[in-house]
């Protein structure tokens, strides 16, 4: 149960973003709903029935539901919300994060980000990749921006009274989400628990502990 | 002097954003302050001396001044302003207009930009290529996002009551901004008078008297 | 009346050329004509029913017909015209001028153009981007190449007492045009004309007599 | 000590690998050892001096040192060591894993990997991004090959009785690798324990215990 | 008939490798079997339906057979082979020489190589492009690693007294291979005699007796 | 003597073209010359000192000297002789052919080519990747276009009485040329003589003699 309250907050939570993946052949090609040809991206609308609305998305002024065991929500607009993205390279989300809430260690595989405080103080953080795993952290006000390079494992935490409000741009229409802890000890089906003890150094019991929370 | 001020007051205005068009061959390269040697982007740092504050620009949650004849003002993030994110592929800005202003006619030669409505009312627009030339619009409340894709022109308009702010976020390290008006009707030299009048169809003191805005 | 009349030259005038676009993952993808699947640039044929003339075009030795008001013609090379283009990242088109006829400002959305002056004397030029909207610009003889960057404003003149020819290749199949005048001032349905006259900087009568010329 | 034993195994350990990002403006471009002039990639030796040696590695078909404690070890072949792949977006390495050893959970932030096992059983996986964190894996044979999607994590474990043997390429000069554990667990300066034990869903002390073996 | 036989054993002979050419948009697009829509690349299956087989491809260990006039031949593992690969940009192939084989003068069209030799000694080299067309070869022992960049013509050869082995990657999904000998010799049709005598200076009587082998 | 003398021929002949290639990150980055950085591409002149002439070539009115073996000349414009075309993706070429002169099989590695013949008759052709190995071929008059698609085989011949004129452009700033015989036939050091009588099935006798040539 824990299990799945917790996964379900982390599946809406990190569905979002954007990412530098475009090449563009005509003015644009909106993604076309239920349509049954897959392909790189999506496929598109008839350009003649495009409208106006194609390029929209409404409701990121509203907080995101934060009740959840990291006290945060982001909430993604990429192609899957608005599809007038499909082969722009580029996505959007808001981040909402309670007290002490964090937007855990996570990546995006197709995407560096780009992110503005809105409100309240944010510790943010990415780590360079082997051999040296340097965290790079700062806290950042109301009004700061900062960018968190492609591929590489970053994290929010919000270290103020009150809640934080983040807006986020990343390089794809699709930037992709992994959560570490959620992809890690939370996959379906899990990783058997000897490669994660293994991994990082603890007990099965330990493994198994902490997959039963996800 | 109505062209000096209303070219300085462009010049601050459009100098924003970010577009598609990286490609990382490392974590990150952070532009090099003031260095002798230019190539596509910028050369970097040497990454043993890069620090948090080289991934920060701070101040985006201040209003830009207005007072300029389109009621307008733009405040970039880019790789000038934010080295870090130098083959990084994305950039930023805030755009404050005041009550019946506009964020003139123009297009960032490269890249597609995504825009949210933090305050106030917006009417947007953009103008897809030849032949068709057709204007796709809308007026957007707080919350709402838009994109704007690449190369194409487009413009917001403050039809509210109130200030009205955004933050847009752009595939490109350096977007670049080409204000039509300035552009055209003000560059550095003129653009011969014949020219501007054959295309815009109108006599060519109507041309000069545009150009002796700009 | 006048407004369709010049509106039509322009429809057949800057709908060509040619962008860098291209990431072949076959030796060749011919568009496909008349398919009913929209994706980014256009859906194949069958490789197996491909025939030399998918990759050949006929009739650039013939002028085009430049009675119309700016006094040119483009005649373009597209993967609209000439589908063994798709997916290759190139396309041409043939400009003819008549004397001090012009091809107005545009913009190719999508891609650089270099141009190759076949008979008579042209100036052209291109401006910068914000702030300094430098005008670069030189008269080319028979036999002179010159090239304009991507995205940036350009146009060419003819100053010499014959026809200009010239011949140009960019880097895109699909490059767009966007001409300035007639996105600005002659979109489907008209930009509103106070938008106008505050980014030109001139009363909105004027607006209105420079639209209805479009 | 025991961390820091960890650490230089895992930084000895997935240093390898190669990713798609080239585009190559000449037939090659050196990587030139100790350039003072850093950019995207490396800046190239005049290509007056190359040679052969320049193109060219050896050694890959000794086994790696794997007396670690996740018992397995990564040779890399990148621009680091093999100075032609500079600008041609590939790259080696070989993968040795003792029997039940692992090559622990990793991401490749700039590239996709294709793996081909040349001795031994090899257990592989990998876990697609939110919401759906699918652990996709298989058991492979020798003379198996298998990819994994750029920016996924994955892994391998040896099932077999006997040594494993694995070559693997990525679509990067400069993949990148980044262990999960060490990243997360292991970086310099440490992730908040806060941080960690929110993300992980266990006790701070858990964390630090953790924390105390990178 | 010799040159049906000549003919057959290239065609399976150099059918292999991949090379840098993805931006993938989502983890992963497996191509469809049996597909009626033709795209760049492939079009891909339903995500739902992808299992840990599509990422697989099996019997790399196995030597192929090379009884054929160049003593040589190249065991592929392209998309053709291997689902998974599309969208992801890289691609392998095994290479068995016998003692004195060759695999002969080819160029991949769409890719760099980074070869690996297994087992036996092997001479490599590349040629540059005009005007220099200097020859960059190196006699490889087991263990070595060697890139031939994208495009240009190289080949290899066995001086060992054993069968030589070498595993291949390639930086695209489907590389291509253009054996030169077969392409410009064994055309369907054949290219003119004229053009080939003139082209290598010989006489036409030569060129058809070439031309009769392939 | 007669190596050098077609060696000499042929270095001119093909030095030219344009390929898809970039992703400009200013609105142009003219290369610098006698500059003392290697990069991909060229690093570039500090942007202040750009002047118009930087994007301009002159000459390519005029005819190629076509007194030698194959009967033709390429006059090329790279960003060797044009700097502005650096980080741009394109470039283009002037090509003459005496009567029943050619244009010998080549191969761009780096540029899909485009060609309109100017005056005259050109049999034009391209070959297909292993294996098909199909002779793609069409006879062009004055005005045609045609594509010749990224590394693949392709030649013109002119079939007319008179010289024939075409402008080729390509899609790289520097596409590179490999003229197959004389890559093949007449590389520096010599290809060894039983490597090329293996591929092209002949004796080595054969070789020598095309090799002396060359």
């Amino acid at each position: 149960m824990a299990k799945s309250v917790a996964l379900a907050c982390f599946l809406g939570l990190f569905l979002a973003f954007a990412a530098a993946d475009h090449s563009p052949l005509q003015d644009f090609c909106v993604a076309q709903a239920g349509g049954s040809v897959f392909v790189n991206g999506m496929a598109c609308k008839d350009p003649k029935t495009v409208k106006a609305n194609d390029f929209s998305f409404s409701g990121l002024h509203l907080p995101g539901n934060m009740s959840n065991p990291v006290g945060s929500r982001v909430t993604p607009v990429t192609v899957a919300q608005l599809p007038g993205l499909n082969t722009l390279g580029i996505s959007a989300a808001r981040i909402d994060i309670a007290p002490w809430g964090i937007n855990p260690p996570h990546i995006h595989p197709r995407a560096t980000e780009i992110l503005l405080v809105l409100e309240g103080t944010l510790e943010v953080g990415f780590i360079t990749s082997n051999p040296d795993n340097r965290l790079i952290s700062k806290v950042l006000q109301k009004g700061d921006v900062f960018v968190f390079p492609q591929g590489l494992v970053h994290f929010q935490r919000n270290t103020g009274f009150g809640n934080a409000v983040a807006i986020a741009a990343l390089g794809s229409q699709n930037p992709g989400v992994i959560t570490i802890a959620n992809a890690v000890f939370g996959s379906t089906p899990d990783i058997s628990g000897d490669i994660l003890a293994k991994a990082f150094q603890v007990d099965k019991i330990v493994v198994g502990q902490i997959q039963s929370k996800f």
